[in-house]
């Protein structure tokens, strides 16, 4: 694979202190021709299950080769590994404990590495920022090569485990998700994919006691009112036109949602 | 034109999600090349008259031929036109719904083009998410050109109209304003251009009841105390020295400023 | 010194407003080839012990001939001089209050110039925003250059002085310091070195009436419970594992910390 020169970061250390910054210092200093793009640096402290769905949702909009570095580590200090795997055409970098789980649910060949602090040159590791001192040398190493060789950085491993979407209640036989983010709209965000709902009968969505109506477009729906639709991102989300669905819902992550026949 | 290769991007997306990553990503895979700064992603959900005062404010200190992208879309999937306009040696994308009117307030030659899809190589459009799926995409394709013809986008329509400043009350006879933006700092941002202040005949500037003297720098002021001045947008402020002045005066965007010969 | 072209950016504007964007704006239209990088900036509004602590931790990341703007400066406007300095292999460019005072701390050969604006052909300067009309622009003169000549952009002058940690209270006699910031997890991140502790003999760390156990890494520590650690930044930090130790013990900037014999 030939690496864009892209690199992308995805992280949960804010924007408040120059963290994501000493990041990309670090990655200069490797590969001065890097070209760097924020994905979001606001993912919750530690919150694993937000990272792993937004990164499988934006990568793909990149040039093929595209590394993507993904920084939510609460195991920062502990055993589980550093982390560089290809999926789909593109580069991952990050630990290993669940960020990369729905990336790694793509079709297609796949393949895992162990990061090896010894192959990047680096001696004693620091116990608490792996972004800086560790994942982000890893990310400028690879995207900066000509082939993007896995094995550049270390030996290859076994792929970590899939992991199902975490649900809990629903309705007995029918499609039912839950809300994994609410956007900066207040937009309810599901992981229920586009080609879970039926495209040959009409549905109604469930969520939080009340139904809604299932439409194709913001401007379908009345403004103030909550309505159902696949979003940007191919999963089913709940909005209001003009307003925030979280707020005027008073719904949040980890909701219910099912889906039922009209 | 030619152009600078730089796109600057403003919207009202935040930073919370990666919804302005996304938007990156598109533009990068249609043109690697491109320099991507950031305006600012917090305007005000759906505030179209914030983001028509800040890009008019904003893109002259970047390079000429730079291609400015304002995806601020309250009315995205329904009927309004997807643009590109060319204004004092810049060019800027967005949606036909008034952003463009402040740029357009500018002298020199003008023209604006409706951007078509097909054009673009794209075929069905996304109901929600433009900014990713069309603006974006144009914008690389416009900034990537040897020439910035606008006609690569899409066919020549007339100019957006003009909208003179929302301006409600205010002294019969005087030059009066509002507040547009509130920023950082607390200061109290109005419409009020540099040149409708008298300079040969000292004034007060009035807002919400109290009278306020006009200095040439914060330094003049003294601390606490809430002073009018042009800022360095070139409109009239009111600031108050190491301090907020929305906070202290308890107003906000849309109230109403008049100036008064002393 | 030769210039990388990397430009990092860190100042108190925040990101609501365009303000940062048109520096970066300012700087292309001179240096279009230049590679800006924001450290942060959400330094609180004029805070320069904020802004002088970080940059002193950050810029080493970076390659080196990096060029480091720091704008934080409530005296815009009056007569503290516009700055220039080269520390370790980096420059630095921002207003003579007391923001470097860190960066000079460090060793090897140093010199400071004074910013001549006629020197960079900036006529009438701007009476409230030198990031954008005068330290944006000598960034960009410096950064581009060949040599990074600091004589480019105005004359020699005296080094800054060094100033002495603001220290009150503490134990006579034992090592003591304070908070300086709260990162964006709520660590308590101090200004007492790595190499002020005593390596050969145990200590604990006194903070707000408790007693804190000193760690290597968070996994030592019981979720919930504070401890402190030199941390990635150098210095002494009191953390809680998956928690906010600023929240749990009720403390910020400017707390007092002493270190004593187990």
């Amino acid at each position: 694979m030939k690496p864009s020169g892209v690199i992308t970061l995805l992280t949960d250390f804010g924007l408040e202190d120059p963290y994501v910054g000493m990041v990309k210092g670090a990655i200069l200093a490797r590969f001065r021709q890097a070209t760097l793009v924020d994905l979001t640096h606001a993912i919750p402290p530690q919150d694993i299950a937000a990272a792993r769905f937004w990164i499988a949702r934006s990568y793909r909009w990149f040039p093929a080769g595209t590394l993507h570095l993904v920084v939510v580590d609460p195991g920062v200090g502990s055993a589980r590994d550093p982390l560089a795997v290809e999926v789909d055409g593109h580069l991952f970098v990050g630990p290993d404990n669940g960020v990369f789980a729905d990336v790694l649910a793509q079709p297609g060949p796949q393949r895992a590495h162990r990061i090896e602090p010894e192959r990047l040159g680096i001696g004693e590791l620091s116990a608490t920022f792996h972004g800086r001192d560790l994942f982000g040398p890893a990310a400028a190493v690879l995207a900066a090569s000509s082939d993007g060789d896995l094995e550049r950085i270390g030996r290859r491993r076994e792929l970590p485990p899939l992991q199902p979407p975490t649900r809990t209640g629903g309705i007995e036989g029918a499609v039912s998700g839950c809300v994994v983010v609410v956007d900066h709209f207040g937009n309810l965000i599901t992981d229920i994919a586009a080609d879970q709902l039926s495209s040959d009968k009409t549905c109604r969505v469930l969520l939080g006691g009340q139904a809604f109506a299932v439409v194709h477009t913001y401007a379908e729906a009345v403004p103030g009112q909550g309505v159902a639709l696949i979003g940007s991102l191919g999963t089913l989300e709940i909005a209001v036109r003009n307003g925030s669905a979280a707020e005027l819902l008073g719904v949040g992550a980890g909701a219910v949602v099912s889906i039922e026949a009209d």
